[in-house]
């Protein structure tokens, strides 16, 4: 398998790239399962954190860990956006969002519980990879919508074209798939 | 709204009762956005792992914050089985499990990566709430299949019955829905 080599808050990583769609490749960052890797990147992550930091919104699912880490090192709360309305949930605020990789539409949740805690804060969104942005855009505007100000937008990486809306930790370029 | 008061390893907490299905209601516990209480569960787990434990495996999503945590302290790598396959996943070995309180099935997935870090490994589980039992059944099956041991069970509550085949901080009740 082709791997693609990355070096990242001091850890080497052998990342393989898969193909994601027609003429796109990706090199693959799983946080989940690399408890050695997140906490690398959550202590580099706390060293950036952008002044006036309230709180941190993460999506569901493969950033969960980071931002538990990085809640831990910086002692600011943090709340998970969901990708489905939970039976639980009390006056739930969602947004559609097309994911531009795949294709389909990708639904982004605030328990109403977690939009008390995002309310006229400043907010720090955390995230794993930025690629095209459209998770990015709808979790943004998700935030906003209930009232909170995104000062700031952490991951570890972008992906394809460089963008300066994103603190990032390293850059990955897309590949073409192998023939 | 209904709470549940609960002590778990020295962190109170007041649990929303919510109405989960037809005549029963249940104590919510919700470790996703809640560092604090993560951090001492994994604290209190981490001096009951079983003897000889290699690798911890945890059902997506809840208790990946914990499962992370507990990796931290005790050294030992973790395993996420997903609810869906993944395009990257290779050769996925998958489960069906039919969720009692749902009644929906629902599918454990184990990428074929981390398949190899299971294999003939003393496994422990870890979840955040062990209930009717189905997930834990469903997980226990996947990871046999694949040839890895489960030597324990580490779970934040108990629910319902009282269970001797977990290692649980707590209990909680099930709860008849308010009129």
């Amino acid at each position: 398998m082709k791997t693609y080599p990355v070096e990242i808050a001091g850890v080497r990583r052998e990342l393989p790239v898969v193909q994601v769609g027609e003429g796109v490749a990706v090199a693959l960052l799983n946080l989940l399962g690399d408890p050695e890797l997140t906490e690398a990147v959550a202590e580099e992550m706390a060293r950036r954190l952008p002044e006036g930091a309230e709180v941190l919104v993460t999506p569901e699912v493969k950033a969960v860990p980071l931002a538990h880490a990085l809640a831990v090192r910086t002692g600011l709360p943090y709340v998970v956006a969901r990708k489905t309305v939970k039976p639980y949930m009390i006056r739930p605020v969602t947004r559609e969002v097309i994911s531009i990789t795949t294709g389909k539409p990708q639904t982004l949740v605030l328990d109403g519980a977690d939009v008390e805690r995002i309310r006229r804060k400043n907010v720090v969104i955390v995230d794993d990879v930025v690629s095209t942005g459209s998770t990015l855009k709808g979790l943004r505007e998700l935030i906003e919508s209930v009232g909170g100000r995104v000062v700031g937008v952490l991951a570890v990486f972008t992906e394809g074209s460089p963008r300066n809306d994103v603190t990032a930790l390293g850059h990955l370029p897309l590949f073409k798939p192998e023939q």
